[in-house]
This record gives C-alpha cells, structure tokens and sequence, in this order.
C-alpha cells in the first residue's frame, strides 16, 4: 500500500509527521514524501527541514493520499500543475485524506464538491466557498474522503484510518506502540473549550501566539 | 531563548516533531535541529528526512535541550561523543528534556542520577540500571529535567514546559492553534487500557506491529 504525503513550503509539520508516525506502522506500508521537486522542504516555523524523495511527476497512483496544512496551503489554492496532480492522484486512491488548511486544497482541486469536510477552525468557513459543506467535527469522513481539523487531529485522522484499513486490532496496537494516551494539561484545545477572548485573540493575530 | 532538538540515525519522527509544533511557537524560541553532523538525518520507519541544520560543535549553550526516543537511541548509549556533549549542553539549560527512550540517553550521561524519569513502557525498567528512578507517568518533572513516556507523550510535555516557560495563557493559546482537543478512536493508547495479550504481543516482537 503506497502513501502519498504532500509536503510544500511553509506546511506544518505535526500535520504530516502525526499521520506518518500512525500510518508508516501499518504492515505492507510504503510511504513516501512527495513535493513539486525532490530535495529539502522548510515548514512554516521555520527551522525544520523535511525532505522530499520523490516528485510528483513519479507518484502517479498512490493507495492513499494525505494533504497536511499550513500558511502555504494558500499559495497552492491557484497552482494548476498541484491541482491537476491532486485530481489525477485521486483518480487512483483508495483514500484521500487532508489534515488542517489541507481540506482547502482538496477542496479547490474540486473532490470535495458537496462532500462533508472539516478544518482547522480557523479557515473552517472557508470551505464553503470551495464547493464543500463545513462540518465543525474532529474528523469527518465521507465516502473515501476523510479530512481532520487543525494539526493535531491528524494524529487521530490516521488511528480511523489504520482502523478502517487493517482492523481494530491492528490499530490498537499501533497506538500502544505510540503510547496514544492524550493527557494535556490544559483544556483549551477547541474553540468549544477555549476562552472566547482567547479564541477571538488568535482569530486577530492570524494564529500567532503572543506573550502573556 | 535556544531550543535544542538531537537528531540522530532511527529516530522515531513524532517523537521530535510533537514537541516542536509546541515549543517552538513559544515567543522569542529559536529551535535548531542538532546532531553529529549537519545535513540529513533518516527516521526508523525509514522513509522520513530531516536535516541537521547545525552540529553539536556550534550547539554549546541552548537553554532547552530535547532528546527524542527511537530505536537508535541504543546505539548513542555507549557513544562518548555524544554522552560527552549532553553533559555539557545540560550544564547550560534552564530544562533538560526527553521523549520515549531519549531518558536512557540522558541517563546513561549520568543526568538522572537518583531522579524521577519516565520513558516508553517497553523500556522503562531500563532506567533504574542506568541510576534514575523509573515512574510509570506520562511526564514526569525533577527539578530542571523533564521527560515523557513514549512518542505522543511528547507533545503533552511540551505543553508542561510551554506552562512553565511562559505561562498558562500563552500555552493555552498554543494548545488552540494546533487544535489538541484528543479523541482517539481507542482506548489502547498505554499498558493500563490496553489488552494484555496486545502488550505481551507488542514487548514479543519488539514493538513491530503485525497485520490482523
């Protein structure tokens, strides 16, 4: 089973390394980083470089293909030679999956047209306007379409997937394996929760985290 | 305020990367990816590059260190060069911190001599050998030392340390921005939930994961 994973400048890394870490456990898996051009590909925060192996033009027909977000996501929406390759890719995937802003780019290359979806909730109105119906939930699937909302969802994006793919069974143990036992420490992980002054705070600054 | 991250051959990738989506968007952080030397550096589930962006030579003085798990760790226990920078690097930071197997080789430098230290379940009792004092806790705090059970351990650590470094608020506003509102489809994620013919299979096979 082939796994495509989308990286791009300025992507966020938990998006693709969440999903990788759950994912690459599967027995049979291959995975494998795909970008405009093989060589280094820098994340939004800036110091951490991941590399792409194989460009786009040599992943022709993965099994599953997995959009990770980002701020770059944006400058993608309009980038014909992406599209084209997310519409083909899909073409031949058993799951296309996003994680994050990585729903828009789906949405934009039109396989989510009036498909449920979700996003980070920052964006998550956006989809709309792309042909999708935004659904304010963790991680919606529909069809062989399976989008999860912002960065950390992916991580249980993929515990679905390994589920729906190899069987309860094995997906337990991929997140004994990974000691997927969630204890934060605070309770401000969804608008749901968080202070809405909080919420409104981030929503102004576009999501960057001041002092205080 | 530096953040070191050691990277190193068969690291495991969510180990580093759940900790630096946190940590590194904690105001005024500078997080460098370190190890032997700089350029690329492959994860155990193989098909993951990141790149060593500066040697341990020119990291000499970070005020956070942070030592991911993974199956290579075992061959750094007995590595002089690198036990020897850990000292060094420790005898700089404000915290010294670990995840999954990482608190081996903070102990086997001799940092966790008669501390409190977590670790991945498989490997815990390990820890007493090397001088610490193994705690079945998902983060556990000594003083400056800081360590996490297996690989997502991490990024709940990180949030620990976001807490302490710069507040309540600004970790709460990092925990919304990366959407951590957990919701594993399974209750498998540690050796208390998980069924325990499940952990008898995984401590068997060394923690690879098999089909069914």
């Amino acid at each position: 089973m082939q796994i495509a994973i989308l990286l791009y400048d300025r992507f966020t890394a938990l998006d693709a390394v969440g999903p990788y870490e759950i994912l690459g456990r599967l027995p049979g898996a291959e995975v494998v980083f795909t970008g405009v051009a093989a060589g280094p590909v820098r994340s939004d925060l800036g110091s951490l470089v991941l590399t792409v192996e194989r460009p786009l033009a040599e992943v022709t027909a993965p099994d599953l293909l997995l959009i990770p977000g980002g701020p770059g996501t944006e400058a993608l929406l309009a980038d014909r030679a992406v599209l084209e390759w997310l519409r083909a890719a899909d073409a031949a995937t058993s799951w296309t999956t996003s994680v994050c802003s990585g729903s828009l780019l789906l949405a934009a290359a039109g396989l989510l047209a009036g498909r449920r979806a979700t996003s980070h909730w920052a964006v998550l109105d956006q989809l709309a306007a792309l042909g999708a119906v935004p659904c304010d939930e963790r991680v919606v699937f529909d069809g062989k379409y399976a989008t999860a909302a912002g960065v950390s969802a992916g991580i249980d994006l993929a515990l679905h997937l390994a589920g729906r793919i190899a069987g309860d069974r094995t997906a337990e143990a991929i997140q004994l394996v990974v000691e997927y036992d969630p204890r934060p420490p605070y309770d401000a992980g969804s608008v749901a929760t968080a202070a809405p002054e909080l919420v409104a705070s981030l929503r102004a600054s576009g999501l960057v985290v001041t002092g205080g």
